[in-house]
């Protein structure tokens, strides 16, 4: 069997709570209106769903249990039970602990069990890199339908006492640019008709000697009276690199299936935040291509970000379609991306 | 190709600073030499390596160091370059952040760029995984030569400001039974005249339905003030499932090889304790294997473990020797494991 042969049967997804719009986080925090029009103009992204209740402090969901709703959800589109599934593959960077790992929550909440289960830890490259896994599980003759989950969510860095007022804008940007949620999709190595095919996948580390672009920390017992900031982002060196590092992964995509520009039907951009998904798409230059985007309402959803895009075009994709998506993590600067063929 | 052609050509391991030995243990945390002989009769572990210096408080090695000077022993053994490696797998429960990914902090300081790397979130039986993600990767043909790293460092959870005689022994059993470090194998997909193949690899998660043996938290920024404990271990129901476990997981190794008990040359066994692999070596019932331990002078290493017994193993094995590696994660309960072959 080909690595081409792959198909993805359906996609789900899973957001915690109602849409915040920002108003409602400039009245919590109490910033004043201007904060609002500053989101809106150097952001872009206007709602986000958090796995924390703003009002109550609750934990509204975890990510085991958002990773088995978009799991379950992904499965009925495919129409197949949890039962049918022969191997998981879960990427986050933010599991809701060390141990066990949540991939394994998840199939617990699913009610499977013995079958191999992985979890990869990343960032925004990690759905890419668990849907390229379960794709290379799928070649060998041990599996014949992956279940690959990613998401991630951010309530334990989420503080509500913070005052926003005393932060700087580099910080403060971390409230307004971040959301949480899963997705999931249902890979199978079998020739079914009308499903999509993997034609490619990017995975490319090429950070080398380069500074990481984000960083985020976990505390143990031990130091987590650091006075350090657990979240570090380079805005300045992610906004230069990553359009450039978009077309690029475009470039290779396009190379390895020999596809041409107008070829592309759909293109799923990356979705840091919604000013940084209209530059980067500015500089894609694709002439037919529907753009797939959902930072705007769902903020940087990190892992789960392709899925989200990844569902709402496989609703969309008619016989021969071609769709690409394009997926950079800044962290240490790693290149993903698949493209996927309608048959 | 079969998987089972797959080879190991090499394996090295790093441990931090000096052994620490039980008496150094109970000095530093005022303990009795009571204290001491309890060790000795209930754990069986004499010695072990901790990242965090007992005298200054000072972290001496990060996983990444540790993961570095594993990886570059490997290739050593292998007379292989970091230049010669196409694909990393890294598998930890403890990473140094949550981003970047440490195997990538790793492939910047082996100076290597431009290739996919993966790193699995997992416990006892993360080395296994990682290990099973290289061997899927081989398979294909986009990569010939992988480099598999394990490893685990507790210093964040390794508190010194503990007071020891006020913690009940289901705590106070963990300052004394992990230690830390890493290890490293290299794998080809090429058929190198006197390697090591890996016949078959067991990687199947079955706790549906079962509590956590293990639980292990991480803090974030909004919880890190949580007065819960970050560590849970059910060392009764440990004691209950792990040789069983291990004997089935045996039983399925010999099954998918078709080699019988009196075949194996070399058992590495479980290494949650002394005491524990003791037991666990006692229901295994193999006539002429040699044991392959290394749990009584550097503690349970987690992730590390199987390949700090791989590195001895390799050390020894002749044509046609079989060698069995049993490894199991009570966190979710996983039966891990793999069979090798010297040919």
């Amino acid at each position: 069997m080909d690595a081409s042969d792959i198909r993805i049967l359906s996609a789900g997804t899973a957001l915690p709570g109602p849409a915040v719009d920002n108003a409602t986080l400039a009245r919590r925090f109490n910033m004043e209106p201007l904060w609002e029009q500053w989101i809106d103009v150097f952001i872009g992204t206007a709602t986000r769903h958090l796995a924390v209740d703003l009002a109550t402090g609750d934990i509204r969901s975890s990510l085991a249990e958002l990773g088995e709703l978009a799991a379950r959800r992904a499965l009925d589109g495919a129409g197949l039970q949890p039962s049918d599934v022969d191997v998981i593959v879960l990427g986050t960077a933010t599991p809701d602990n060390l141990m066990p790992a949540t991939v394994n929550l998840v199939a617990d909440r699913l009610g499977v069990n013995h079958l191999p289960t992985y979890q990869l830890q990343s960032g925004c490259a990690g759905a890419v890199q668990a849907l390229d896994v379960a794709r290379q599980m799928l070649l060998g003759d041990r599996h014949s339908t992956a279940l690959v989950i990613a998401g991630d969510v951010c309530a334990k860095h989420f503080d509500l006492t913070t005052d926003l007022k005393s932060l700087p804008p580099a910080e403060l940007v971390n409230v307004v640019l971040f959301g949480d949620g899963a997705g999931a999709a249902v890979l199978t190595n079998e020739d079914v008709p009308g499903s999509t095919a993997i034609r490619h996948v990017i995975n490319e580390l090429c950070g080398l000697g380069r500074s990481p672009g984000q960083i985020l920390e976990w505390y143990g017992l031990a130091d987590r009276n650091s006075a350090s900031s657990p979240v570090k982002e380079d805005y300045k060196a992610i906004e230069e690199s990553v359009p450039t590092m978009a077309a690029e992964i475009l470039e290779s995509l396009l190379k390895a299936t020999g596809w041409a520009r107008a070829d592309v039907d759909y293109i799923m951009p990356p979705q840091l935040s919604g000013k940084m998904t209209e530059r980067i798409m500015a500089g894609l230059d694709l002439p037919h291509a529907a753009e797939v985007s959902c930072v705007a309402e769902t903020g940087n959803t990190g892992n789960a970000l392709p899925f989200l895009q990844l569902e709402r075009v496989l609703s969309k994709m008619a016989d021969g379609d071609r769709a690409v998506c394009v997926a950079v993590e800044s962290s240490k600067w790693i290149k993903g991306g698949f493209a996927l063929e309608h048959l």
